[in-house]
């Protein structure tokens, strides 16, 4: 039985990755899960926030977001809200943390990069693919800080992060769910993992419905698949020129 | 190796329930995972939110909040600061959800329960705790409920919920951390489950590190032998008598 | 004496417009202004803000915002700000107005178009950008009604309209101000037009300077002949095929 | 004539003061006024706010707040409400400047002390069983403070601080009121004083009435008998040794 | 001993009140004590909030604000700040509070009337100031609604509304306390008092000083005769016609 | 055909500049057009704000509101809504920008001038007579700091600057619009501009109709004429000496 968009159900959606999607930031991708399309902006500024301060480590975070005009009914902006929705938080919190997985913070030295995912048009799995964009984007972004002779030591990236979503839908276990399939799924898990094989997060959710552990061992199965995929395409976009002008290498004033 | 605390690897901190804290709500527990106190108080009322109004649904929502007195040292007050942070935003959901997972909407009958889960002491663990005692609060206010012919079935809830925390410390893997544990474990995870031994939600998350899956498996292992622990004291607890006077039945006026 | 970018002072940057930018709202549209990137999203919702209730007629309004990645030094997203700043609420404001211009609100009916116009890359005029692209989205969006049969009138748009800005940049009056001219303009001026050649707002500030009559006229006289190709532009865009499915007429339901 | 819960007009209700309620906070107490039971925490900081610093002085504040639980019907929160209410600002007020009339603040030393009140059940009378509770937890702070060698001078304290509500109620003038008193009462008055027997704070106001100035004499006896009594209490628990373990003496770093 | 304004320690400062200050709302009043200056503006709406809507009770509020440019330094605008501070809420309270212990609001029918009390120039009693001004706003928007034939009762004033401060001086008990004694008093207190010598509010304070019974009898006799006083001065300028037009009878819709 | 009060179309209404009329700030000036009364404060602080702080530039702000009482239907305060609006917003920085014009912010040395522009009372044109009043009350304020001695030079006050309203009414071009004109404007125009008869800044909209190039060009003849015989009142109100005590001249300090 075939998915309604045709695929298997260990078959990820068309991704295409578009890196040097804006000009200003050091890092921009445009990430595609088929429908799904997320804008990943690496910013690079000099210092840490300050309670890091004097540390000698960098840092970096990441911001979700999502345009009114991005979802099938609009959704209402939360700048009007006045105030950040529980999902917008937890997301973003997700992003940053799955990043900080991947490099070392002392390497990268006081620096900050915060990541802008903005997600253009969602069709289900934006956060996953907002993840996934987001390693390219920090990538470009060390690249950007190695030709600048800014960073503490020339490799902070310890290895590469992607992630996808899995579920139970109709009774079957499948990869990379659209909306039309999410909406409707019985347990729906996000993973996130390294190029190595091994888990930064996992998060599976009954909703409205419970599932067994061996349900819980065949989503892994579909996911640690799918990451690897992912993974793939990302070192395949990787393996082109940084796609800007790079800074010339400025020494770090010493204070 | 014992931990600092004297206990396996494997056991549960000393755990306490006691039902009728508080006297105006229809369920208030306080619950006790050792240092960590946790007081879960459902309310009732009549009628669910605007936007499930008419379906003949009921609804369940929790709120976390934790006393700026709570932890070691003071937390500055959400109300004080004027918005909510991630973190609390986070839990909430986490606690309402897995609540939602055990009882049948439609048999609750339009009636909405809050769940208050306030934290008067933390030491680690306090969301696996608000859940564990949040489904015990959530047993009464369902009592309550029934005794006021206010359900429109007569057994809303469909299994029991408990929580519990899992970590890998030192290297090795254990169960309900506390806050010395918690603070310095390479991954930490939070796992829901039922009374039937099926999941409800798998938290899993590296902290700075990445972890194999077979950790994951280990941790599963451990985590579920705790909730089924959970759920034998949660059991003995509920099977003494309703702590309060139960209102007598008054059927709900027709509309 | 040429600009930085090769112009006469009285050429527009090149300008392009991409209608069906996004699959969901009714209209969506990408507008360049050179490296300035304006993505305008038309949303069609159902009956108009309570205050307009029952009146027959029907309301458009706008909301302006920029990616925080969309300007050289990375801005704070004001959503995280919790407020949204006066900038952000000026130019919402003249965006709404300058639309609600060129339509009939009567034959629109009772229904609610709101223009996103979100700034994916920012270099200089993205609020002369975002009106000539809202323009384009809500001629979208009344194809889009008028197909589903829910106006009152087949023919809402009395004309069309675009904005450009103009300013005295090293002593001469110059067309279409890229940022490396906005930021160091001793006078700048937003002008919006109809293609009727007439006048929907005029804006136009000393920096830090004061202005002869004489250069005013000067600047309208430029921002006119802008505003007039801009609007040939328009019309070219326009001619192609609505770039997605128009709905089935379904006549609204009478109450 | 009795009162619905067999008092006479000028008896306390029964009064429970329980030291040493948690374990993080230098002073934390709860006290009882028959079923109002506030949790009143005294937590230490060295330094000043910014505003006070370089002053010498010491500085004490207060936090009042409700649980959501802790009332008939549950009340929101103000945390999500976003905003601190009218009634929680007053009685903040309160409190700290009750507490700041008995404590020396250069003997104090640049140390801050915060005093977070929060009900967990409400039955009348929340702030002036706050106050009473709340001086016997800074009175712990202190104790606590002087183990540590960071006080200026050994005795900050110059005399005890409790509270008591007094009101007319049917025609009656009552001592310390619970809810179902206090929901009608014609007159309502909370007085602050010390065992010296004399005033720091009165207020008193007519709820739709007015009152005659020998009504408010009469109130004015009640309350000072009632607030003598509290103080006997009060010195009663603070005989008691201090409730868990104190620091060693640590002289504070010169700078 | 006389004071720094030449003042025996039981006069008040000069009392000015200017009727019709401003055009739109029914009652306007500019009240003056020496030079604290308070514009108290009674607006008034048809219908009530919506809690008290169909209780055939009207409802009087009042709102208390400074102007940044009343006060010594320039104080922060509360809009700007985004949130209303502590003393605020108290003393529109206060007001609110006062006005409403000298209306029948049964007799004043479904009608809402706002009293906003704006200070334009602050020295000391502005909250005692602005109760004494709000009476008379108030008593021109009864005359205003009797006018209109939209009260449900003829008169709904019992009885007149006055305040003033008092306090505790260089060892002395003075009346209407300046910015300049205000600001270094002992104890401080204000007093809402009737024309029949009634009290509403007796609000007393020792400002890190405590004061013996004795002395708080003292501070009423001299505010009760002060607000005898302010009594008189109000029933002198409502004694002058009404200070604008009143409006025709028109007879309320039947519902 | 002469206008509702009786002016020819090209006619101010009454202007009344009062200076002095509070007794703290340094500037101080209520500015009524007809029955539009705006009281403007020019507060003066010794530093800058902290991005501009060592730049040896002074910095020149505006804040723009209106009290609840000014409107013919009380307006909400924004400090209870706990947001400021677009239009507060627009218009103060409208004011700002068009005070910064004529001074030499370099001549005013780390100073900050703050002007307050509260509306006493709203009959259209409230921006327009805040600024002509604001220029007023900032020009006091750079007296009082010449004779304080603070200015880094002498005259920091290039030009004059007034503004005034212009509009199409019933087909024909009007100066100086009241409320019941500028309600019905077809076209509403803002002309601010100096006494040398330049531009500062011209807003000019369409209130849902479009204009031709002659009608601007009519409406910019009247508006420079009324502003400069708001300048001859201007010079004419400044003519008179300080309303109040100048400071004694106190060089700064050197840091």
């Amino acid at each position: 039985m075939l998915r309604s968009d045709g695929r298997n159900d260990d078959v990820l959606r068309e991704i295409r990755i578009t890196r040097g999607f804006q000009q200003w930031p050091a890092g921009s991708v445009l990430i595609e899960f088929g429908n799904t399309r997320v804008l990943c902006a690496a910013s690079v500024t000099e210092g840490v926030p300050r309670w890091r301060s004097g540390s000698g480590l960098g840092w970096v975070t990441a911001e979700y977001a999502m345009l009114p005009s991005a979802t099938h009914t609009r959704s209402d902006r939360e700048s009007v809200k006045g105030r950040i929705g529980g999902r917008t938080h937890e997301i973003s919190r997700l992003i940053g943390r799955s990043l900080r997985a991947c490099i070392d913070l002392a390497a990268l030295g006081e620096n900050t990069i915060v990541i802008d995912c903005d997600v253009i048009q969602a069709d289900g799995g934006t956060r996953t693919a907002a993840i996934t964009g987001a390693y390219v984007a920090l990538a470009d972004a060390v690249t950007w800080l190695a030709a600048a002779g800014r960073l503490a030591d020339p490799q902070p990236l310890s290895c590469a992060v992607s992630a996808v979503s899995v579920g139970v839908v109709d009774g079957r276990v499948r990869l990379d769910l659209p909306y039309e399939e999410d909406s409707r799924a019985e347990v729906d898990m996000n993973v996130v993992a390294t190029d190595a094989g091994t888990l930064i997060e996992v998060q599976g959710t009954g909703e409205g419905a419970t599932f067994a552990r061996s349900t819980l061992d065949k989503m892994l199965d579909l996911a640690l698949a799918g990451c690897a995929e992912l993974n793939r395409l990302q070192a395949e976009a990787l393996a082109q020129p940084y796609p800007g002008v790079l800074p010339e290498p400025k020494p770090r004033k010493s204070k």
